[in-house]
């Protein structure tokens, strides 16, 4: 067993009492944490895929706690979605999209197979 | 207060008892009940963001369970993030992508005064 | 396949835009909501358990929001954890408890084991 | 801002691909490693309240997972909710059970303005 499992994951990070509803400029602060993090990271409309070794991917989002509170936010709370397999090499960088693609090509055979 | 709040959402699932570690069968299983819905969905690395009235939002993560409880999964399991807001109204089907799409303005605008 | 899938679930809600750190007052207003509902449902540190037909437990939640917009927060983000089976029945109102049940009994064997 | 947040989190670990429909003896395996990591954690009916500094509520899940892989499930997913604040000093091991009290003396205080 690795002692530093490969993790592909996702995380959506929310700012409490902040006393705006927005919390564009958070993300944002957010993603130039993770810009800087070196790791494979990708915005979607409700939180950020990343991946990497599970220490850094943990180490890249605490400190996306540490930048929303320094921009403010008194209060930090994040939904994290964290996977590792051992059956097989997940290869680097490509954990997230790998998995988008195989359900493509499921649903791309649906297609053929209707026309 | 609207009785049924437009939800902008966000989900994973996972079959469990399957006995094979591949969930690509199942989620896109999954993406075919979505598309029968008529709600907007995207599917991304980690979930699949969708969005609309707050009952047919759940109506249609309901409908993905008994799917793939159908194909042969005697358990599931599903993270689901959602949101609602009563401070504007949510233009419909635009929910999460208006929501990257400001993150988006922001960090554009830091690549603009840096260059 | 039932029509409305007995769920198990869990949800965590947090009230976005307040100005206040706190948000006690808020999931204590859900916690009012849940009583009216007529589920099984228990608080614990990070969320709080729930149960029933599929359709009851997110008309519970939804209403949470509806009462937490109503006493003021802009914007309301939940995790919701939710999980059906159709292996075997599980009693109503007993599944989160049963669940932590069989995992006790586990452990209580390690330890008359190890006595 | 410390350079390890002090972290009140809760996650629930699934493991997939086991080809059984109860979790329990794995969910036991993750008690016996948190019981080792020396940390402040409390199992409900859809996880485990756990919390410390991030690294180490970080490590220990990490450590669940390695657990369950080593157990014989190829995969594993897990939702993690973690929060983090800097208004206020949480008392170590006392953020989750903190919170629940906060709420059920709001709660007790209608139970004595209604009677």
């Amino acid at each position: 067993m690795p002692s530093d499992l490969y993790a592909v994951a996702d995380f959506c990070l929310i700012p409490i009492g902040t006393g705006e509803s927005s919390v564009a400029e958070y993300i944002a602060e957010c993603q130039r944490v993770l810009e800087k993090s070196g790791l494979t990271f990708k915005m979607h409309g409700y939180g950020t895929n990343i991946e990497g070794p599970w220490s850094e991917v943990s180490q890249a989002i605490h400190d996306c706690h540490a930048a929303v509170h320094a921009k403010g936010a008194p209060r930090v709370a994040t939904d994290i979605r964290i996977g590792t397999r051992v059956d097989r090499d997940t290869p680097v960088g490509d954990g997230n999209d790998h998995k988008v693609k195989r359900v493509e090509e499921i649903l791309a055979r649906d297609r053929a197979a209707a026309s």
